[in-house]
């Protein structure tokens, strides 16, 4: 396997950091995950747009601007003759004594390589179970940065339980999942939370409510409380390898009737298709 | 230089870390700062407890006992003939493919090297400035993680602005430093943050209270506000590597009359008397 570094490729079991790398003892760094279908990255642009406005929120200079970056990846893609799976990129601030201020002029250090994605298909079709726990991470969540420690500590409480997701809860309002963006639906309406600091506005996200608009369907970026999330007639997580996935029981209780909803297929299939139009060159 | 990787004493220049190390992508991992001088790492044992606590914490569980690494830190220190300085170790998950939730099987990677460390005699002297900033961190600050970006951000942000140090305000209230435990002096009393999640509990944070308790000296540990802060007589920090440090000025306002305070001068000697007395063997 190829990993991108920097500027060149290099074989995998070659690439090696440095212990002094601001990635590793900070978490001082940014990254994106981004989905590639059939040999062609989905919404490269719109990840490259949010990984710059990260980097950028926390003050490094990528080492090369947005236009060779996603040519270097989409030659990395080819290198790696990736079809279906998923690129991860991350930039750190990069190399120096460890110390917590910096001197603006260190060179930041990329990375990319492929990393595997499929489209979770039995989860789609069966729904899965999520948890709630409270949502205790920093108040930036809207830089996709690395410091990912309570994301992970509740994503390894939800598998614990058997559950796939955990649904993270501030001041009485859900605001995301660990790794991806939560929906309900309500007597016909969609809501979910506002974008701002607390929640990462996810592509897919931004993907679906273009969707909703183009579509027709009703939907409000409003916050809701755990208990309306209970209450709510379906629920769905969103995030770019899992595309959209019905929740069909949070805390141990069901979402509904307790089977993946009739609208939240609709929502998925109509997703579903706009990847496949998105990857289809259109004659 | 030689530095401790795992089990193993390794070259400075040899060691590297796997691009998908837990701690690379995900800062996922603890660490602790220990204060060598003349050769003794001063409050070792209550620094590995306090990692041992970390990594619990956050289900990590290192790959030997606290008192096999105090023996490996020990070697590690004689090895590289360190004087006056300090040991940085970090333990971090360990290495595993890219993905939020973690195999409790994979091994912890540990490392421990020198990092050049000094009083700060001139600030101690002379007195520093500070800034203010909003506390956005993480509701989980009692854990000593490598997620320390909101910390280096405002770290940069204060020297940025000429000053030694940033204190962060949640609520109103003051909680700490970017690295370090932040204390007032007003009306003869000592006021500091009580520990909890709010707040790292420094090991140099403990000393100087069980100090103050041995000299009689009034304190509280209460939680005060920014306004509180900017009316006090006298204000310090302490951190293992600054120990005490006089704040001189605040956002531009001079606290006092501007210059370090007597009773800080007093504070800040008797610890240092402190650590002579424990690192000189008593007769």
């Amino acid at each position: 396997m190829k990993v991108l570094v920097n500027n060149e490729l290099q074989e995998r079991e070659e690439v090696r950091v440095d212990i002094e790398d601001r990635g590793y003892q900070f978490g001082d760094g940014v990254y994106e995950v981004i989905r590639v279908y059939e040999g062609v990255p989905y919404t490269l642009d719109e990840h490259l747009a949010r990984f710059y406005r990260s980097s950028q929120e926390i003050g490094i200079t990528p080492n090369m601007n947005i236009e060779e970056l996603k040519l270097k990846l989409l030659s990395l893609i080819e290198e790696n003759e990736l079809q279906d799976g998923g690129i991860y990129v991350q930039l750190s601030r990069g190399v120096a004594p460890r110390k917590h201020q910096y001197d603006v002029h260190i060179k930041p250090q990329l990375i990319a390589y492929p990393v595997p994605s499929k489209r979770p298909v039995k989860e789609q079709n069966e729904g899965v179970e999520a948890i709630t726990a409270d949502d205790l991470r920093w108040l930036r969540c809207d830089i996709k940065s690395l410091n990912l420690l309570y994301n992970i500590m509740i994503k390894q409480k939800a598998q614990e339980a058997g559950a796939f997701e955990g649904i993270l809860v501030r001041d009485g309002n859900v605001t995301e999942g660990t790794s991806s963006n939560i929906f309900i639906i309500k007597d016909g309406t969609i809501y979910t939370h506002p974008a701002g600091n607390l929640i990462l506005n996810g592509i897919t996200r931004t993907k679906l409510l273009e969707l909703f608009t183009s579509k027709g369907w009703a939907f409000k970026e409003l916050a809701f409380s755990k208990e309306t999330l209970l209450q709510a007639d379906e629920v769905f997580m969103s995030s770019t390898t899992a595309e959209v996935v019905s929740i069909t029981s949070i805390d141990g209780n069901p979402v509904g009737n307790g089977a993946p909803g009739t609208f939240t297929s609709d929502i998925r299939e109509a997703f579903q298709e706009s990847i496949e139009s998105s990857i289809v060159p259109a004659f």
